[in-house]
């Protein structure tokens, strides 16, 4: 099927994806009054007295901004603010249509961290939450610690956070499948991005300490020039501080992750990790090897960012269902713990006489699921 | 009727007015495949190659951002951003309701010109057109004119531009039914701020050479200390440079229009005026006089800013018609053969035979009122 031309006529048909609807009839000049001057002078002049009226008088606690620079587009690298436009109406409709979010995409015309975090604090009032979209690594580090440090309101690195929890769920399950423990597997990462660095971490979180992480030079150690990003990750990586390229790093790894580039592992790589390897290749649309090559290579569990073969590791199945629960709790921030229970609730949510190779997530239209991971978010939040 | 205690249960009640829907189903994988990834790669990429295609394939030329930064919502004066967003969700309604634009609301943390200037140009990409909103004189006029000449974009504020238009037209009416000439009639405007000094400007424009405006210390006249602002205003008002206050300017005014303070206008003040006056009292909720002591006092057409008496003098009759002319033109700003559109199209949306002292203005819910404006606006760019 070719999705892009498709796409393409369905774009046009629909000319955007979203609108802005009035969830209160307007019928006559009563309902004017009520909604409009002069009545709305009330619910303003509540909200001075008490900025915590807003949640109930206005549409702020549903309200979330998807917010991009437009620096890391899906996969196609830097194409601007406007150009991610479709993007963010797409990421909008999901919010809605999986969480009963209300999401609005502000794409943004500078690239400069500095003012990304100006601007963003500016029209802050107005949200809920923050949801960062496709923002390079490193800027988009920045972005989000001094964020979370400045609002009280949820703020998310979507394509960090959300892509380790989609990822690291599925990888609990790929483990039990193939009966090893996330404490004892060796884990080799390729992409130090956003993802990469995220998905790391939280592998870490999850108790992993063997850990590699490859960049197109190769795996990251102190023997190399790596920018101040890199160097942190060094702190619960590569502890033994190895050299070389992926080819290096594979050898008897238990798991590999990708979220790099088209083609980059080859069937003899796979042939040298451990037996049975779990082999996620994400790139999209082309992953870093082909599912049926990886078979063949012996790989035992496979998931890519695809929908058209089995495991997708998509982030939807998280980020509706993560903003869902964090504003249900009112929280003020996203903490670890949020994080940490929305990828064993993920990862949860397949019954143990359901989990197969082929079947280490729920499909994204798993109303359960959702709601299981919402509700896991709203407890960590509410027990922390 | 108390429209405070009702607007406050009913905005509990819906819980916001606002939300964002999507235009296209979400059933299945297919569905995602098309309007995400990896479908949605292609109108990414043809936007990137010409950013005009975000007309067709986004939701941009729709998008209204309704822009404010609190410092003088309704009469309430500087209550925030946060506080000011029941009117902003208000006026998005109204956006959607009565032109189908989809508005949203900005509501913004900081009162700096410079920063908000530099905030909406940030989050312009994304949107059709600006309506910045409640925002105060005299940072009002900088934020309006930088912005104006910044962005490719509509920017209009409707507090200046939307109430000086419903004002001219209802004026335009006044003086037919007074048959008077707007060349030779003598205007009295109470207030310099945003509405009065654009409601001059505009009333200028439209022909009239004698126009004095007061604010809370008098006339203004250079033998006064005056901000910039309002030394602006000299260059084309109060040609013979008097002194005095409002009780002196009234003397022989043909017109007074208040954009003020409750109860600046009395009975007597009236008598002073030419015969048969013109009297708009648009202070809200409390106008400057009510209309049956103004009528007492020898009053000929009288207006106010409320829905409870004739002749509501309002500007939801301007801003969603006037955007809905500029996106449809696909205008890259408003120019002032624009905003006198308008005005003569609302002006002349009242039949002769329907046209008397109580009937000035459509009514807010007249679609042929509302369309015509549209085209007016849409034909004053077209034939720019």
């Amino acid at each position: 099927m070719d999705y892009g031309t498709l796409a393409l006529e369905r774009h046009q048909q629909a000319g955007g994806k979203i609108e802005i609807t009035s969830r209160v009839t307007l019928k006559d000049a009563e309902d004017l009054a009520v909604y409009y001057t002069p009545g709305v002078a009330s619910p303003c002049l509540a909200i001075k007295e008490d900025p915590a009226a807003a949640s109930k008088y206005t549409s702020r606690d549903r309200l979330v901004a998807i917010v991009t620079d437009g620096s890391a587009i899906l996969g196609l690298g830097n194409i601007g603010g406007l150009a991610g436009m479709p993007v963010m109406e797409g990421k909008a409709i999901l919010f809605k249509h999986f969480a009963g979010i209300d999401a609005f995409p502000i794409c943004l015309a500078t690239q400069d961290p500095e003012e990304i975090i100006a601007t963003v604090k500016n029209i802050a009032p107005g949200f809920g939450g923050i949801n960062l979209e496709d923002i390079a690594a490193p800027a988009c580090f920045e972005v989000e610690r001094r964020l979370k440090q400045e609002l009280h309101i949820p703020v998310f690195h979507d394509d960090q956070h959300g892509t380790a929890i989609v990822t690291c769920a599925a990888l609990l399950n790929a483990l039990r499948i193939t009966k090893r423990s996330i404490n004892s597997c060796k884990i080799v990462i390729n992409g130090a991005g956003a993802a990469g660095s995220a998905i790391a971490q939280m592998a870490y979180n999850l108790g992993c300490r063997n850990i590699l992480i490859c960049d197109s030079k190769g795996i990251l150690s102190s023997h190399r020039e790596l920018s101040d990003a890199k160097k942190e990750l060094l702190t619960f990586t590569n502890t033994e501080n190895m050299e070389g390229l992926l080819k290096d790093a594979i050898v008897d790894a238990d798991v590999f992750i990708g979220v790099s580039a088209p083609g980059v592992l080859t069937g003899d790589m796979v042939k040298t990790m451990a037996k049975d390897p779990i082999i996620f290749a994400m790139a999209n649309p082309i992953p870093e090897i082909f599912p049926e090559e990886a078979k063949k290579a012996g790989a035992a569990v496979i998931g890519t960012g695809r929908s058209d073969f089995p495991n997708q590791i998509n982030n939807v199945l998280v980020f509706p269902s993560l903003f869902r629960g964090a504003l249900d709790a009112k929280a003020t921030t996203i903490t670890e713990e949020m994080l940490l229970a929305a990828v064993h609730a993920l990862a949860d949510s397949i019954p143990a006489e359901k989990l197969c190779a082929e079947n280490i997530l729920p499909t994204v239209f798993d109303k359960n699921a959702a709601n299981h991971l919402a509700n896991a978010v709203k407890c960590a939040w509410e027990h922390r």
